[in-house]
């Protein structure tokens, strides 16, 4: 019931009350009509929270399903309710009632934050300053926001230490581990374990599909880069998506419809999930995007669809390898890449010794979810907002 | 393709192979026929692995669409593929073609490791000693099998130290951090942020259901229980569910499609989440039960539905009241619960001092996430299994 902390004006009154068999109806002075359910009145009455965890302490079994208000009154600010067992009489704020109504004169429409974008964002690439985000909260709200609806950012001048990119993540929350463990160093190295630990190109991917929730926000310090190549390469999943979804609807729902199997082993670990490449809400709205073509495991779907799955896959890969989409940014040192790597896709240039050049390169990384992230910009929305 | 690192003997031979527009069929030996489009083939030609990583490297849209065998040959071992572009030769095993073929006749039939349970779980209820899990691999091994059948076991002799629990955690893999901390202690607390650092009872419940993805399997270890009650409750909410599915398909029906929203919030954070109070996957199985009244926000579905909602959900909780389902265990210090939070539902009762008793209660806790537990039971799995 928090929304009633807001300080915000409510000038919309109750004119009418009308007590039905399993509802009642109030029609609102500005022409509204909101039902609500006995089970969902009583369910929410203000005196089943904990006081101070604010946490629901009813138990919705300790009244019979067709519990009804025996009667029912209002004023100008409250509605007021006996029912009709246990003797309770509940009080509910007119405003809540208002602001959680779900009739159909309350339909919310949700806009989306999210912007999809092509190359043209490297004409507004958002960029903060190091010293800036770390001491300024508005600073880090607005930052949040931005990376929040274009999935990516850049931040310079963070110290070229072991610990700049923890500070800068620390800065949302706490990190995401993973069996590459909470940090992670993105250089050449002897029997890699994965594509990335090695000096060839890197395809634009999402990290660790093969995790239930890959993790969220990647945060990639450049440490050193003096090489000839190692360009750092984007594209945003979401715009591919939509202009998939747009020009052939029937890969789209192949694609978010058909599981396959990801995976990631070696010897120490063997994890697994079985997902659909593209996820979408029940509203239609794009959740994640799972392409990396490493970590896709044998597709085992039945025969009858085998084909035309993989003709949309294909589809969906010639789309991400459009120069249309893809940005390419060679980092310097100082510079670190925040992105969400469940809808905008990372890769890199292939690099190398050349004349000028030691061929070294060394970018430092973490995690940061989703939701931790999305709770750091509302708390801070609290104050800003 | 690590399949074909297991010695098992293959004794079956292909026996016929014809070239089709998109796809070729083999008969085998054993009269089975599997077909096996082009485009799965190519992409799964051995050859665009990394030797090192076993990683896919090769990328699709370097062929068309269209690729074709030109010629196709086998022996005892080997089907050998001569493509129609690119001038290249592809060399599969038959064992992994048979291993991995898709067609009817290897269709596979999952068999569910998990075992659902009702109050007489306390008969069998599986329990390790501490010094056995923590020295030998084989005993973790087997205990890992019987957590994943039954979501629940007790490990005895548990050291009472701040670290005994997360040595037991460790053992399996790292820990799963939330807004809580990696570890953290339940007991009553002054100003709780939440009901379980009270001493007031706890009903069943799930941990954390607005995290997109809830802790996987939590570990609880009583350091002091020298109170008045205070008994730990479980119940298997996929036995609940089951017979939630059987007797009520439609209220199953509803909990499994209907989002409603989840949250949790106090000062420093604000986690929220929007997912249907019962998951399956694409083939019914359960996935998960996100059951915790405390976390619940208010449900906001269409006018249309919450009513009936609303007696689903009732029902749903009726049966998790039901005496049929619930154990009870006082726990004695040197306990450690380990049960699955996604499945197993866990509650107190409430707790107080008394004629002998302090009153005192304190349970220690962590989390490791499903992932990792399943990573480590397969790869305890090529040694043991």
């Amino acid at each position: 019931m928090s929304s009633l902390a807001q300080e915000e004006q409510f000038h919309v009154l109750a004119e009418t009350l009308k007590l039905s068999e399993r509802s009642l109806e109030i029609r609102w002075s500005d022409g509204k009509n909101a039902n609500f359910h006995y089970l969902w009145l009583r369910d929410n009455c203000p005196s089943g929270f904990h006081p101070s965890t604010q946490e629901r302490l009813f138990n919705l079994t300790t009244v019979s399903p067709d519990i009804y208000a025996f009667e029912g009154t209002f004023d100008t600010t409250t509605l007021y309710i006996t029912w009709s067992e246990g003797a309770h009489k509940s009080a509910y704020p007119l405003q809540w009632l208002y602001e959680n109504a779900y009739s159909p004169d309350f339909k919310k429409t949700l806009t989306s934050v999210i912007e999809p974008w092509g190359t043209e964002i490297l004409n507004s690439l958002y960029e903060v300053d190091y010293s800036d985000l770390m001491q300024d909260d508005l600073v880090l709200f607005n930052w949040l926001k931005e990376v929040k609806k274009s999935g990516i950012s850049y931040v310079r001048n963070v110290p070229c230490t072991d610990e700049g990119v923890t500070d800068v993540a620390n800065r949302i929350s706490f990190l995401r581990q993973t069996n590459f463990g909470t940090v992670f160093d993105v250089q050449s190295k002897p029997n890699p374990i994965n594509n990335a630990y090695t000096s060839e190109a890197l395809p634009l991917h999402i990290d660790l599909i093969n995790q239930e929730t890959p993790p969220g926000y990647q945060f990639l310090h450049c440490l050193v880069n003096d090489s000839q190549g190692g360009e750092s390469t984007y594209a945003d999943g979401f715009k591919i998506i939509e202009e998939l979804r747009e020009t052939d609807p029937d890969a789209f729902h192949l694609l978010t419809t058909i599981t396959v199997p990801m995976r990631f082993h070696d010897f120490e670990t063997d994890i697994r999930t079985r997902k659909t490449i593209i996820n979408v809400d029940e509203n239609g709205n794009l959740v994640e995007l799972r392409y990396s073509p490493h970590l896709v495991d044998t597709f085992d779907m039945d025969e009858s669809i085998m084909d035309s799955f993989y003709l949309a896959y294909r589809k969906l890969m010639d789309l991400i390898n459009d120069s249309r989409f893809v940005i390419s940014i060679k980092m310097k040192p100082g510079d670190l890449c925040i992105f969400d790597n469940r809808r905008v896709m990372h890769g890199r240039n292939a690099y190398e010794a050349g004349p000028g050049y030691s061929g070294a390169r060394h970018l430092r990384g973490c995690y940061v979810d989703r939701s931790d992230f999305d709770s750091r910009l509302r708390v801070l929305e609290r104050k800003y907002g």
